[in-house]
């Protein structure tokens, strides 16, 4: 299974000095395991299931020009390192995420959280699973015992920070038992799957880090919702995942929004 | 070795139902499985070592009445099981930590943070080891390629909430790398230990949280101040654990302080 080359290729990058370049920020980390873990990835699925079959939708395809757009056609979603600043610097939560779509609907998701050697998986309709064993989420429904992940994201766009950290704050104070963070969206999304925390909640994550996940979570009887608690909508870069509605409808109520950019805006413009 | 015991009695407890109790708030938990385990260990310190040798002193006991005041005996200081709140949910990071001090001297620490399955452990003037591999804390001396971790606490007093929030997002803005928390004092400082993170600072922990820890990232080359930038004072309880000088001294300048109760205030009193 090619779970076993990206962790090789993960470690190995972990292990030697890694060169770090930076995308939009200083601490928007990039670095060439995210390109070649992702190029193992995608060439390993064509191999295995022909070259025009499937559609793919890759961070660092995107971030090279690729379209980032969710067709109708099976399509593959794939993080190749999800948590990159926790793989520089050796912080225990690095992820492989990969999930794959038909006709808009997402059918299996994949998460391999590489360092604690956890492999969590579900298909739609069969539940979801870790290291082969059964998940569920959380049955706590009283706020006051809930623990919420959610991160601070790499924008550190002054309006942001603020709102995120008023938003943090609120919560805190309803209050809950904690508030975490794992620093990747794809584990914090299985650290709801499993009963861990019970939402996670986050404005301005990718498609990438969050497709696999979402699988996992409502196959482990979680759900899925906006940040204004409409429809969540894979593209938009808002998402609040919970155990259930009752803990993700109190969280929504401190949410402070503020907007993102959609990930399928740019290449909506170069189509039309 | 009662690591094991304690690892099955906490993982035991884990995997069944927990009755949980509340201390201070309904944020600090604590179970049966924090007494059981401080019971484990004292006991079987005391079989190995004799009775009256030692001082003991323990979240548990000293939270049932027993003194918390560090005297020139030898003495142990433990923390049955840091991370109460992960631990009651299944959240990865639970650790137990014992430290050993004489005339006030910290001698040794060690860190099990038992669902990783990583021991950690430091002898003064030895060096620190993560399961038997030496380990070094990081030589990052930019702030802004830096991770800094710290806690919110369990205290929901809304000034020390705002000043907690304040000194985050002042932090997050230099710009570093990220925040993070693992909800463990203990699990934070062998993160700084092993190079993970540039720095964890906290007001608010108590000494059987940071004494085996404060072995273990002296022993990994790292640095321990009060938040002042003064000396660091075990019974304090305020602390900033670093890599280096230069990064503790930046994180400082930013550091809303607020008041705590030292850990030997109640006992100071009560024996005047």
């Amino acid at each position: 299974m090619f779970f076993c080359i990206c962790t090789q290729e993960i470690r190995k990058a972990g292990e030697s000095e890694i060169k770090v370049s930076t995308k939009s920020s200083t601490v928007d980390l990039v670095t060439k395991t995210d390109e070649r873990v992702e190029k193992i990835i995608i060439n390993s699925l064509k191999q295995e299931f022909g070259d025009n079959t499937y559609s793919f939708i890759g961070e660092e395809s995107v971030a090279n020009g690729k379209p980032c757009i969710l067709t109708d056609k099976p399509t593959w979603i794939i993080d190749p390192v999800d948590g990159t600043t926790n793989f520089v610097h050796g912080f225990p939560f690095v992820a492989v995420s990969i999930a794959f779509a038909v006709k808009k609907q997402l059918e299996f998701g994949v998460v391999y959280s590489c360092l604690e050697d956890k492999m969590y998986k579900a298909r739609r309709g069969k539940g979801a699973f870790c290291n082969d064993e059964l998940i569920q989420v959380s049955d706590v429904k009283d706020i006051h015992k809930s623990i919420i992940i959610s991160e601070h994201g790499t924008d550190r766009n002054p309006e942001k920070v603020t709102k995120i950290f008023s938003t943090m704050q609120k919560i805190l104070r309803i209050p809950v038992h904690g508030l975490r963070g794992s620093g990747t969206a794809a584990t914090n999304m299985c650290l709801v799957a499993c009963g861990a925390v019970e939402a996670f909640f986050e404005i301005g994550i990718h498609c990438w880090d969050i497709a696999a996940g979402a699988v996992i979570v409502t196959e482990a009887g979680g759900i899925l919702l906006d940040v204004d608690g409409g429809p969540f909508d894979l593209m938009s870069r808002r998402m609040v995942s919970a155990n259930n509605n009752v803990i993700a409808e109190r969280i929504i109520r401190e949410i402070e929004i503020f907007p993102v950019e959609r990930d399928d805006t740019n290449v909506s413009k170069n189509q039309t």
